[in-house]
């Protein structure tokens, strides 16, 4: 496997899901080409015929790789970690392995899916949800799954530094942009004293801090 | 890496959560433990301390494995394929691997998430939505998950009897159960007759049949 040379990504700053892959980009320090895309202009520019071309899914991120596009930013981690394999974002053992991605999908499956745009568009246009409405179900659904990732990590041998031992995994790469949308909301944190704990190491890494929304080209 | 014999699985006949890991436990020929957690029953039996203790996110499936629990359905799913790797459920090339986890993420991350049961006792309970709009919800979000998959999988050559090839993969896995929802809300499959076709494949395999939530030994 050889690190691809024409990496091309398709993002939007905000989105929690392309800076899940911007920080796995930066630790691998593979630096692809940007494109952005916008998804408050123009009714949404994921929206466009254009886009659809690129992926069909219509949601960012999406990579090129050698010709192909890999929507879905847990796809393109794991792939980006197969062909650029230093630093491993998941450890070798099977069961280490698994205890990773079962906290990257308790971000990405339990909370990210709910507290979404199109998600608060739908509740706002078809179902009267007022302003105060929406920020209250963005933060209870936030507050759940932190309340089980803090179960999870607190008191779990197995947890370090990070989520997973001393260095970043896929689990922190998913947990620290969920973080920031928590703030966004502003969700108290205090109930989550190991999640905060993980976060104050990832910001001591450049490749987090680089990543963050308002450090990106399309920064509003 | 020896397929572990000591396995357990929590589960729900209904939650397609499990479904998925019904299916690649019946094509890896491995039989665990059953032990069943009522989602409806108790207050919802996944809250309970008891189970609690099993998997700190409350949710099923849980796959026990050598002592250790491994909850949400797309990580044990990996795992198995890691400790029992016949027949395998994901390609070996990197790019084909990438497109079938991309396959499986767009039911695992941008619908099963939004129509399901505790997302549903929100809408009723705190936004006063009525049978209707519940089933209406259901019917939307699942409607555009499979608009998105049937743009990616319709005339992709990678694309076979199964998503990606001949032969079952994580994206059927994933895919299959999502569409038992889809009917129980009474969705219209015309618009996705690749879907469609790739099912009636599916349905071909006993793996699959055997998995239906009908099939359990807890169904109702």
């Amino acid at each position: 496997m050889s690190v691809p040379a024409d990496l091309v990504l398709y993002g939007y700053f905000r989105s929690s899901a392309v800076f899940r892959v911007r920080i796995a980009l930066n630790l691998k320090g593979l630096k692809p080409e940007l494109r952005f895309v916008h998804l408050r202009k123009d009714g949404g520019q994921h929206h466009s015929e254009a886009y659809k071309r690129v992926n069909p899914q219509q949601l960012v991120p999406a990579l090129i790789s050698g010709g192909h596009t890999i929507g879905q930013s847990l796809a393109i981690i794991e792939y980006l970690d197969e062909v650029a394999p230093q630093p491993p974002l998941l450890p070798k053992d099977a069961i280490a392995k698994a205890r990773v991605r079962q906290i990257a999908l308790g971000v990405a499956c339990d909370i990210h899916p709910l507290p979404n745009l199109r998600v608060l568009q739908y509740l706002k246009n078809r179902l009267g949800a007022d302003e105060e409405a929406l920020l209250e179900w963005q933060r209870h659904w936030i507050g759940e799954g932190f309340a089980a990732l803090e179960r999870l990590l607190a008191g779990d041998p197995a947890t370090g530094k990070f989520c997973h031992g001393d260095s970043p995994t896929l689990a922190d790469i998913c947990l620290i942009p969920q973080m920031t949308n928590a703030r966004r909301v502003e969700l108290e944190l205090a109930p989550y004293p190991t999640l905060l704990r993980i976060e104050e190491a990832a910001y001591r890494l450049p490749a987090f801090v680089a990543a963050r929304p308002e450090n990106q080209p399309d920064a509003e």
